[in-house]
């Protein structure tokens, strides 16, 4: 009898499937290269440049020609003439003679006639003359130009998250700003109990957290009652990308978020079948997507990762990391009685060579106790019965 | 002959503890719950209530005592008076007589007599009277006072890192602030090539975003020239926790931070057996912490990883997240000619049910192209010779 409240409930599949194909225009921001990390790129970001643009030493040494260091060895060293130094980042004007070699740092320009670096180890140094004991191959000990990065080398590709090692590679590339990708969620709690502070709104700060963490901006645009007129008000004039509503997201009297959409927006589904979030539906609002779950702290986190980040991930064509998974025995049986996509929070512990996967055994949808102990999801399927005690599943980790 | 250079080198292990040794004072902040996700907690957060504080409705229904719905069924059901609401957050000034119920939602107040909920699903309500289809269980469809979070219930332990889902946690228990690790972290880059420009710092923003990735506060105190008065001048006011000089770390003519430590500070060691980052070290200086690290972004990732961020994590007791490795068939043969600890960036590619290991050939330790393309590291132990092509390794993923 469960659901029939609602008059359908939207599969998992056919409710993202829907989502995918709401037409989004997706923002940018502009932003220093330097701290760009964290959000996503806008584009692909190719080098505009050979990195490094010079031959260059890789190591502590003496710049000289290869081909006289041959049958170099410890008991009969070659012998050069010093004629100078080049430290990183001063200009290349010197060059080698045959005969001679050039003192050069870590990250010295090679100069010209050089084609090879002779570790400082492998020599002896008086000033004036050098000894060296080994005989090295050309280019040994060299960075060729080109070697890190080529012109056209693809330093991020479009909607991969920027991690703080590309920064350097933006830098050596003359990169100095990036596009990023720019979307702007705007978040309006439903409630009277909200509004008259007898029930705190532990969801709206959660939900800001996930969002900044990937690279998104959430704006809290307030607690309101369930009064269509005061969501009207709170929402009509945002200027964001996408609006989030939550609570009041059931189909009973007091939950007035649907009859809002339904009178000033409009409803493509609402009602999932996905537990926790059952009451998730989606629509739009002034040419904007709105989503609309629970109020509920677990079943919103839920909704969030499995549902609104996939969906905006989709318009915006970001790539997701590949998700982590653990496979363990499962300790106890899991019943998937209403033919939902069901999200079970477990708790994984090593037990020799197996790992054990604990589901929590919850009530309510509210129950934040499992997710702040819980390891990972286990996804059972919509037309998967459940799992067996000591079935072998498939855990998705928590990042 | 390679590492002659440096007196000694000191070994991984032997490195870490003498870090570990250190004595460090651990500041922390106190922050808004609310925003509190990415930092550490300082100390063990444990739940001053029972959440909820009352029972609750965990379904939209009728609130009843349980044992006049016995025998209840869709042909023969029992009725029961219709005698209030109670919504979320209302007063709890209800009770229910013999023979009564009270209309109730997900997360209303149980009121006084009654001891289940059953299901809106079940029933049929005429606005004075409710049938009751299904007989339900003492407690069947109630959240318990204390389900939740009991008093004394940790939310998050000392040392670990706050998540979006911790923050419904902390308001349900009515704490609306929370102490966090504290640890500034003061970056100063050495190098003449960087302050007349012909080299850009590309180390120093990647290590920021390093840093408030991981909780930590990263100010940048400038690039300096070779110069061991200005490298005094620009640390001896900074009142940071810890202080981190890129660049100089080497042991040669050029490299003067060794010599401004060991005229104005104490030198623990310096040169470790670790590739890349041969040239880091550890002292003290002003009573502060100092790391000295390569300039080279690569070798300075490592240090940051392996080095510095476990090190500092050890002082501020954090629990580190458990590594995800992945095993996998290596492609190419790795020899450790050196007896260094090494860290081979790699490549991961699927070939079926098996896993192909990559790894990157670089000569200089600034071929930031091996880390932006890569996966994960292989880490090779100080005394293992190598890996064959075809061996079975296993891979540190990068996060």
């Amino acid at each position: 009898m469960k659901g029939m409240d609602f008059k359908t409930l939207t599969g998992y599949n056919e409710a993202m499937r829907i989502i995918s194909s709401y037409k989004f225009h997706v923002h940018y921001s502009t932003m220093a290269a330097a701290s760009s990390a964290g959000y996503y790129s806008y584009e692909d970001v190719k080098s505009p440049v050979n990195f490094p643009a010079e031959n260059r030493s890789a190591v502590d040494g003496y710049a000289l020609r290869y081909d006289e260091t041959i049958s170099s060895t410890k008991t009969n060293p070659m012998l050069f003439r010093l004629i100078g130094k080049l430290g990183i980042g001063d200009r290349n004007d010197h060059a080698t003679d045959p005969g001679s070699c050039i003192k050069v740092f870590t990250g010295s320009p090679i100069p010209a006639g050089a084609d090879a670096v002779v570790m400082k180890e492998d020599t002896e140094d008086d000033g004036s003359t050098v000894k060296v004991f080994r005989q090295v191959r050309k280019y040994q000990n060299i960075s060729l130009s080109g070697e890190d990065l080529k012109i056209g080398d693809t330093i991020i590709g479009k909607g991969r998250m920027i991690k703080p090692w590309h920064i350097p590679a933006f830098i050596e590339a003359g990169i100095d700003r990036i596009k990023t990708v720019n979307i702007r969620i705007g978040i309006l709690s439903t409630g009277n109990e909200l509004v008259n502070g007898t029930v705190k709104n532990s969801s709206a700060p959660m939900l800001l957290s996930m969002m900044s963490r990937k690279g998104f901006t959430g704006e809290f645009l307030g607690n309101v009652n369930d009064d269509i007129d005061e969501i009207k008000k709170s929402v009509e004039n945002y200027d964001g990308d996408v609006l989030l509503i939550t609570g009041g997201s059931g189909p009973s009297e007091r939950d007035i978020v649907h009859s809002f959409m339904e009178e000033y927006g409009r409803i493509f589904f609402h009602g999932m079948r996905i537990k926790p979030g059952r009451t998730t539906g989606f629509g739009e609002y002034g040419k904007k997507p709105v989503f609309m779950i629970s109020g509920l702290p677990v079943a919103s986190l839920i909704a969030y990762e499995n549902v609104i980040e996939p969906a905006i991930g989709s318009w915006a064509g970001i790539v997701r990391d590949k998700e982590k998974t653990v496979n363990g025995r499962l300790e106890r049986s899991i019943y998937n009685n209403d033919a939902m996509k069901m999200f079970v929070r477990v708790s994984l512990l090593s037990d020799g060579d197996t790992v054990r996967v604990d589901p929590f055994r919850v009530t309510g949808s509210g129950i934040i106790s499992s997710v702040i102990r819980a390891d990972g999801y286990l996804v059972i399927d919509e037309n998967v019965e459940g799992y067996a005690d000591g079935d072998d599943v498939q855990v998705k980790l928590l990042e």
